[in-house]
């Protein structure tokens, strides 16, 4: 077998077998393939696409090319996972509502990268929580409180890494099967038996096209099914940014009082929460329908169960819990400047994209991988797409520790009030379950 | 302009502008772009290929990454190029022929790599003569007597020579559209103003599919008639070893014979000599069809004034022209073998790729670039394709240094003797002008 016959074939269309695509996986991450074969392959990847068996070989073969974390001995854990969008903190609301259920949960997630910070981030705002565990504390803590969420401390999927950096440099990232592979390459790397993924979708997302979104989907779905992991798959807007805060600690905030009950979900982050669970419970076999799920899940946010299994988690990683008591506790930024309507009317865009780069820019993201971040800063949101307004009305807040760049980002316009049209309603309601 | 809007553009089949092949040229050259970047273009070239204004646009960009020669002071200069094969000493029988008509010839050969010599390794085996004449000289001579034959002194399409390397390295080479542009870029660069191309297909050959044969010539024909370099080609036979003779010397000793009239041409040779010679007439406006300028090529071989030129070409350049009046003093090989007839028939196949490995064991060609050429050694062949035999005749000669390999070369089976059928005949005299 050699690495020129392998080009040869996806150059010519035909199908890979798993034996070509271990070959090429394994002797690329040892160096012995050169980064422009590696890229020409690629590309014919990329033009001529892959099979649901290649995608899933190619899946597999990048999982296996680092550690392979095995839960196993945990019981039946499901991962959830997101593609990434502006304000999500639909992991921090939801898995410890899961715990609560009786379902283990066992996740690491990733730092961010370009926009806002990710749910490793946003669980360091709260002093002292340890995202650092090694994978024998981690495994306790799931065996004795049900629940840890750390952080990437294994080598997973070097393959994918490897890959998806010669990717970025030859323009071939946006290419679905390559996209599926490489989500699914990680989750499977990191011991899920049974996966729920949100696709979201939207300005503020990676898909920002919707048939691309479906066919994400379905293309993960695909794999993991064909890899023996139960997957389901949730496609859900990302043009405006999920719930009310955007910025770390802000977020944490959030989710803080929304599992006290102290503030209801936004109509996006319910939808998102409930759904996901209810996949997450169905799949568990906790219960038989979506309908039944969503229930037990609104149920255990509303008795404050859900709370408890956060303040459990939060306690157990070495976090100050007398901040989940007081949120207020929470240091603020320098600067909180409302955002004012100019007109009356109805919201019809609050734009995810702007929203991600603007917090970015105020410190609440990083540019390159060694920027620290600044816990403090970012936006919340009063009004979300669809509401009315009055002129004069605060649309939200800009918490910022800098005074030029509070009056740069106040310049900028992340709403647009007009005329609420029915498609417009229709284009932020419609969700797909795959 | 940027490398990846250049891949992303060619990746989505999209036509590319002839400043971003340009830039692509330019910059691959420098070293600003990356090979893996310029292998995931190949191969999206590869597999979406290119329009004809891209192909020409790719090939003029090549031509102009290294030296170009200027021969326009040497009035209407038509060369002359074949993609080679086995025995191929067309333009050693044909340039002095055209000289002798009239047409200015200045021409710069390459030496051969993997089976046998090229033209310049066929002249260095007459002793003196020089291949490597400087610029001033070369032009000096072409004006002084019309003819001069050269080696490759100049660094001529340098872009061509790191993307042939490259595509090389990720089985790209067998691509139409780079192929075309690869063999067009050198020719414009050497100073051609028109361009007659031998398309040599068969086993010996590089392209040995009839229809990728047209398509290279339709391809090429196109190249030089959008760049305004008037380009005829023709498709040739190298499915048997060209004329009588494969190996260094003993090829000019045949060239020499067939000058002076003392051996007639064999049949393939004819009809290339004849074609090519007739349409470089054509090209020139010596002549105003194809038959006239056939008659004119053979006119001038039979009143030996191909022969004269031939005779001036060599002293001008310092070969010692008594090996021209009297071919018995080139030395020969130690040992000269008989192949035989084991029965009667006709001869079927003569198999030009065989006889060209075993040309190349017996020293007559380079392995590697640094690898010396034995001249002496090769075969000659009194039989070829369609002659009828019986048992017991000589088929050819095996001209060795070396008794084992002599003996080896002895048993491997060059010719196929059996029924001759009537598509075979067809088969080998089926050739095409584009």
């Amino acid at each position: 077998m050699n690495i020129l016959d392998i080009i040869a074939k996806k150059r010519d269309n035909k199908e890979l077998s798993k034996e070509e695509i271990d070959f090429f996986v394994k002797e690329y991450v040892k160096g012995n393939i050169a980064d422009y074969q590696a890229s020409a392959l690629v590309m014919a990847i990329y033009i001529n696409r892959m099979s649901e068996q290649e995608i899933t070989d190619l899946t597999i073969s990048m999982a296996n090319s680092g550690d392979v974390l095995d839960l196993s001995d945990l019981g039946d854990v499901i991962d959830k996972h997101s593609t990434g969008g502006v304000g999500d903190k639909i992991t921090l609301i939801l898995m410890p509502i899961i715990a609560s259920l009786g379902i283990p949960v066992a996740k690491m997630s990733g730092r961010g990268l370009g926009t806002t910070g990710g749910t490793i981030d946003k669980l360091e705002s709260i002093p002292g929580y340890r995202t650092d565990l090694d994978i024998e504390s981690f495994k306790k803590n799931v065996k004795e409180i049900g629940i840890s969420l750390i952080g990437q401390t294994l080598n997973l999927a070097p393959a994918d890494k490897k890959l998806y950096a010669l990717r970025d440099t030859i323009n071939c990232i946006d290419s679905i099967p390559l996209i599926a592979s490489s989500i699914m390459s990680k989750k499977i790397a990191a011991g899920a038996n049974k996966i729920v993924i949100d696709v979201t979708c939207g300005n503020g997302a990676f898909m920002n096209n919707r048939l691309k979104a479906l066919q994400l989907a379905v293309c993960m779905k695909r794999i993991g099914d064909l890899s023996g992991k139960e997957t389901k798959c949730i496609v859900t807007d990302m043009n405006q940014p999920m719930g009310r805060a955007v910025g770390n600690a802000l977020e944490i905030i959030e989710v803080i009082e929304v599992l006290k009950g102290n503030q209801e979900m936004t109509i996006d982050e319910k939808f998102t929460v409930t759904e996901l669970g209810a996949n997450m419970l169905v799949l568990a076999k906790k219960v038989n329908t979506i309908e039944e799920g969503k229930k037990k899940i609104i149920e255990n946010l509303k008795n404050g169960k859900g709370f408890e299994k956060f303040v459990d988690l939060v306690k157990k990683q070495g976090g100050d819990i007398s901040y989940l008591e007081d949120t207020s506790k929470f240091e603020k930024a320098k600067y909180i400047e409302p955002i004012i309507a100019e007109k009356d009317g109805t919201v019809r865009i609050l734009n995810a994209n702007t929203v991600g780069k603007l917090a970015c820019y105020l410190g609440a993201g990083r540019i390159k991988k060694e920027d620290a971040i600044n816990p403090r800063v970012g936006f919340i949101f009063e009004k979300k797409v669809g509401d009315k307004v009055k002129k004069g009305d605060i649309l939200g807040y800009i918490h910022s520790d800098d005074k030029e760049k509070t009056e740069y980002v106040k310049k900028q316009k992340l709403f647009n009030i007009g005329y609420w049209r029915l498609y417009e309603r229709s284009r932020y309601s419609r969700r797909y379950h795959i």
